[in-house]
């Protein structure tokens, strides 16, 4: 077997994620099958699985690369950019277009990531968190990384008084991820983006300075 | 076949009913087989499917009781005291004693119904809507009733003058059922209930007259 560069490992890396992105997207957890993901990667199942242990883990280093960008949109503009950009994406979806928005320069990946199909995905990793602890670990420990952000930036905007202050930063913070939460629920069920700019606003609104009257 | 009376058709449906909720609380959707519901119900399949038509109808039953009595509790204290009741039953249910906390009266069933199992097979019917049209449209009737007591009750605050008026009532009220779609999904997937009181205060003085500071 010819020896290969750190450059060419990484480059086959981002191409069995890139193409596995799509087939997710496409098939949801359980439809993408094997044979799909030779065909939506473009390589055998040999080196797939030579990059990443299982199915299981492929998809939790997708899972850990949009937490990562997430959390980046989060340092930088607060998790409700990251749900505007989450209804953007929603909407982009259901156009059958490429997000063409406004607002989506840090979208947490390159498109179809997150549209409907992907939350698709996330609805069949919340079963299985019900069920396999040891699933839960390996998935919590991923989503971390965007709690962690979450609670920084709150931090900050506490520091510069920018943040009502009649509430504990730990409870805003579980206030943001409680409505993501939601947000992800609604859109990956196929409900409507609807009004929920408006209802975002609200959300915003809500921990800013001042909404402690 | 000797003739029954009204009264012994809605107890046998209430029987039904009634074990079939523990079936799908302990079990799931998927879990609750045929032979279960036997067992669960004390009685026999074609006893169950004289009844309803077939397993769906059977679930689709019992979330329309759900949403009718959370829209009692909507109608008599608002939605956020729904979610208040959600999470002291994924409490009770977490210390595997029957539900003892504050604030029970009115909780949507009796029980197991809220459960952390119960609210599994939320997920299981989420992933379904998603696929779905058909099932979608007859779940929506049924969550509709929600939406209507939502709405009315915010309506009533309103001419009160409890409610803040800078946002519309209908925005108020998509606001709750984006928090409540969280509260579910984060209590569905076994995560703690933990701190979220203190969430819930947030979200209910985040509609209250003063709000709009």
């Amino acid at each position: 077997m010819p020896r290969v560069s750190t450059d060419q490992l990484a480059a086959r890396r981002r191409q069995i994620l890139d193409g596995a992105r799509r087939c997710f997207a496409d098939h949801g957890y359980e439809g993408a099958t094997v044979r799909r993901l030779e065909t939506s990667t473009g390589l055998s199942r040999g080196a797939i699985f030579h990059y990443f242990r299982d199915k299981e883990a492929l998809f939790l280093a997708l899972a850990e690369e949009d937490a990562r960008r997430m959390a980046d949109v989060v340092a930088e503009q607060g998790l409700v950019q990251v749900m505007r950009e989450l209804l953007d994406t929603a909407r982009a979806a259901d156009r059958g277009a490429p997000e063409d928005g406004p607002g989506n320069g840090g979208t947490p990946s390159d498109g179809a990531a997150t549209d409907r199909s992907w939350l698709g995905t996330r609805l069949e990793v919340s079963r299985r968190l019900r069920t396999d602890p040891e699933f839960r670990g390996r998935w919590q420990a991923h989503s971390a990384a965007l709690t962690a952000a979450t609670r920084q930036r709150l931090e900050r905007q506490a520091a510069a008084g920018a943040l009502r202050d009649d509430v504990p930063v730990a409870v805003l913070a579980q206030y943001l991820e409680l409505v993501l939460e939601g947000l992800v629920s609604h859109l990956a069920m196929g409900l409507p983006a609807g009004d929920l700019d408006a209802v975002l606003d609200v959300v915003e609104n809500g921990v800013r300075a001042g909404a402690d009257r």
